[in-house]
């Protein structure tokens, strides 16, 4: 990508990212000093000091007063924030149900036009290991944070076909420094594609209300990005290179394991969690 | 139908009624009656008298220990329950997302094995009236309402793929003593045909997870139903006999209202709500 | 359909019918006096004597300036004008292609937003008599004069794109008082049937660019209209009554004829014609 | 169906029937005079008397030459002969794979374009019921039986791409006097619709390689015979009348019984059996 | 691609080139050279001096004895002839419709079996930029001239069906030098790739009708050519090279601007023109 | 792939061959040797000596005892076993139903669960060469001995529902040293590509019952592997450095030659052969 002429000013003026204390929150502030004057970040955990362009808030998503006020201001938003594990469902309400609800409304009201929603390859988890999907696949939720980023991909296609407003759903395989086991050599995107995924859902012309699944160029793949291919997403990493850390076994072995026969992996195992007291 | 020999047992023990105070609701009790042997009747609402094969009780969907005492003991549920139309969203978080929920938590713990969901029409209300859909189609909810039964619906898929719960979900039109609007010729479903729908919904052997759409034989269709047709439902009713009372006009009035663009009708023109002090 | 109340108003005020004196076209014409106040009745060849409530004018449809002024001041058009027959290229291109052309800038200028264009099953009669399609179907023209009806339908996708002019393409079987031959008896279109498909696209609300099939509820079918349900057409007649006149035979004879083999019929042996001097 | 005129010819001169002692070929027997001037009624086991207009020939299907020497001289075969359930696999290839290779043989040699196939349900009998097939479905065999099925699918598939050699495949339902078990609610096809099947099959003008479904118009639907409307076939009786023969009961019973899963019912818990000494 | 052997003779004995001196036209005369002993070049306008191996002519494709002239003795056409921009529809009569049908006709009299077509992207630049399209994706002309496109690919298809014509339609993007605008780097081809693209479509053993998409592997792709991989197509050029020239904005800008919206660009923007006087 | 760590086990502990000694066959062998301990290789034809790992057994595959016996003791199966050319129907029945039914058998009684099935091209070559064919493409076998393939492919389907053997058909397409004709050009499997094709179906974690098609990373493709990509078989080779071999003419040449119209090549003219005395 090229460089704006003379220096001053960057393709966006300023950025929201929510979640950015997790994981991938974390990778990506620096990317999008690059893309914004301003980038302001946001997550309900601390955050590691702001940098001279970033704006930095403390916001709880269920707290629609503190999103209404997060929001003004911004140009787009890469909506990373809320739970990203499986919890209990209550938690998952306030943090993936209000929570985004609340940060589409800020959207709606502050005319905000695009959001890069992080949704998760656990919206589709429960097909089979042998099926390739693509962005029409239907959604077989894997848990009930599954159900959760559902909700979020039904509920940002209602704010695109009633308010305009442009969403790309990104379903996540795992995004980490390394694959973590041998599911993660299928389902493994490295950061740099994942910042790529992000760019480019960013800045694409028009987008609408998309569906990308977000794995790097890995030799075994679950899901076809060709109906997405108007984004210009390429991975340019592979899971080949970690793929001597796992040990080569026969197939045959745990042949009944659902762990190994749905997309989700583990997560297809889980319960409805309680919330502790 | 036939009735089952020697008086006694009907197919079901005990049916569970949510929404029982509803239109709808009011209209199946009398037809569950012939079902089973106990009709467990529930809503937030107050009801008329319970006949002497019903059990009645008054349930907030949202409470969880409530909601678990009322699945208690039923083989079967028709959930009509929850908010039916377009709400503030805090409200229908409670009613038809924590509501929803709570019941399919309550039938995992309890072993109900079979659900009746009263979907809607506003599930896929954002699909152009030029447009046939099939139960594959995509979800394109109008409304924050519609949303939560698209909510519904995935919540539902979750609870078969992983607990064999199995769920009909049925997008229904606009089921009323008659069409009360043009756009209602197109979907309505009468009494009598939703009723039998119902029927079909709890009696045929295995279900899955299904979708079917909840019209009468009217002319004009917009919803095919041939995936469904596993469930053996057909219309015996249509809105031909209606259609004297909406006096024929050329289409070209109100070219670009968008009420008359999309299968939803008004309620793609609303917009989220604020909760009233 | 209802009459609108106390005489004085039709749902439309003033209808253009087009290729008025051909056989179609005089079916039509009692029909549309139930429907407009005025009906402009057009062809290039004489008329019989003009109604009371009907404009006659006569006009070459590849005459820009007397199709504008046809076009002038009316709320739909029902276009059966043309050639209907394999023809010499030249002459198609006058009747079928400048006159559609014609007639599509001509409702542009005046703000006409409906028109019911007779397209043909010669448009896909080169598909096979053993595939059953749908509005969906690549079309497969089996004579120039299918290649002009393609045409059609082309370009009034691109005024429905562009221009938000809405048009039923009606992909016309075989309408006549009853079936001349075999193939008939699969692409029989009664007039009653024919005059039914005519009022369903007029008069349904919103019809896009649709494609929809005209064949009534004949035993042997070769399309489905399900795609085109929104329309409301529902043929009563059948082709059933008049299968005595044919003599069953086996099928073996002629087992290489492509007349036998394709939808089109004796179309598929036809060749480009030159125009006589 | 009208007489051909003069009583005289037959709109075929003679019609082969294969397993003519069989359930149903008993049943086309009358129905078969009326369409040829001779029936060759052939079977590998004894049958009843022959009627004037009959050639009856006991042939043993894996018998080559007794093949090519039943198909001289005939327009067109019906062929039910096989073993029509599950059985040593050694049986099932002598009667049904050699068996089915030697008709065909013995048609391309004599010159046959036209047989009509009894395939059945059991070739399609591991989807599970909630699916509705239609003549695209992949194939999923239930049984030895059912994959000999497939095998007759596959060759006369062959037999039309390489030789012309038109075949219908009857996918057969349950086609007795009467439904047995609730299955037969929704795989029931009645004989007259069985002969009306037939009909459809050996007088369509062109049916290339088809594949239809045989069941009557029964309340619950499985399969969907749309894009073999080209054959005409409809079904005009009903398990409805039936349905009081089987306790309604609640569907929770015996939930994990795969002959309730699948649409072949207790064929998909048969194993392969061996020949008896 | 070898030479063949003995020096002497190339694959074709002579090609046709029409549109010749045209942007595209002009790239592609070296490259003919080396596939035919005789390239006859084509154009309306001027053309630069013919080479020792080539045949200039100067043709209006509307008149059809000098293009039945034009065709004689040749192996294949090459047609790049007509109006490649929008138009007043009476030129694009002329030179796209009348042209096109005059040059078929000849290579059915003249025994041409291969043609390679120049269609356009605005045969379906209707469609809208977040929808990646195949060689079955509808027809949706942006344009008048679009819509000639449109019928050329129809009348094509008619030739092939009657006549055995084999056709491949191709639908080139911007094939310039480079891209001239953001909008070219998705459709951008490289003359090299355009090249390779007539190769392919020249010198493969069967191509029946085909619609293959011309662009370069630009990073953002509309379209999919998996169903033309036949054809053996692999673009080696990208836009990459060329990204650097526009710089990189907000897509928040211009949000309603149909030309952003719609694949045709700026061509949907157009309106029907007069002819000038 | 990675070794196994400390040299002792091998991911499988005894791998079955069979068809060890045909062209394929013996290309496996030493791959072979990486990962299984013991590699047993099975052929009717006599072998070249058996390595030191190898346990070798000459085996007519339809004596089912002696294939009941080859079967015991193995993880998994490579069955490349058969007849891999056109022949007589009655040796095809022997070689490739019964004992490819034999083989299941012999699976099933000793608890294999994953085999690797040589299927082949001619299995679906009398598809067009205009057409892209993927995993769901229909079964179009272009002779007998595709037929038998069919077969093996239905017969794995239902020992795979039924039983849960987890079948590989792999869809070879000309694998040799190199291609031969032009035709392979197309359908060239290096041998490398091909072992790589096994490796990947005998290692990936779960493939249910798979079709995949066995071709290199040549310029032309017929086939798309894009639901197999579960499997990770990318290939490396391609055609490309053989094109030079066969001279590149003019494709009008035997335009009717339907060994050109045909992905089956010269099969498609093959007729069933009678078995020598």
């Amino acid at each position: 990508m090229n460089e704006t002429s003379a220096g001053s000013r960057k393709p966006f003026r300023r950025l929201l990212l929510t979640g950015a204390s997790g994981n991938l929150g974390r990778q990506l502030r620096d990317a999008l000093a690059a893309w914004a004057d301003i980038v302001r970040v946001s997550d309900i955990a601390p955050m590691s000091a702001a940098a001279a362009h970033e704006e930095a808030s403390v916001v709880d998503l269920a707290d629609r007063e503190a999103v209404m006020h997060m929001v003004e201001g911004v140009d787009a938003i890469v909506h990373l924030g809320g739970i990203s594990i499986d919890a209990p469902f209550d938690d998952l309400i306030e943090a993936n149900i209000r929570g985004t609800y609340n940060l589409y409304e800020a959207a709606r009201k502050h005319g905000v036009k695009r959001v890069v929603f992080a949704s998760s390859n656990h919206a589709i988890g429960f097909h089979p290991v042998t099926e390739v999907l693509d962005a029409d696949a239907p959604q077989r939720p894997d848990s009930l944070y599954g159900v959760t980023k559902c909700f979020g991909e039904s509920l940002s296609r209602y704010y695109f076909d009633r308010f305009g407003i442009e969403t790309v759903c990104l379903r996540i395989g795992s995004s980490f420094e390394e694959p973590k086991n041998p599911r993660m050599l299928v389902t493994y995107l490295s950061y740099r594609d994942f910042i790529e995924l992000v760019r480019c859902s960013l800045f694409t012309n028009r987008v609408g209300h998309a569906v990308v699944y977000g794995a790097s160029d890995n030799p075994i793949k679950w899901w076809d990005n060709t109906k997405a291919n108007f984004l210009g997403f390429r991975p340019r990493d592979s899971s080949t290179q970690f793929s001597d850390r796992f040990p080569v076994t026969s197939p045959t072995a745990e042949y009944d394991d659902p762990a190994q026969r749905f997309q989700g992996g583990m997560f297809v195992l889980g319960e409805p969690m309680e919330r502790s007291a």
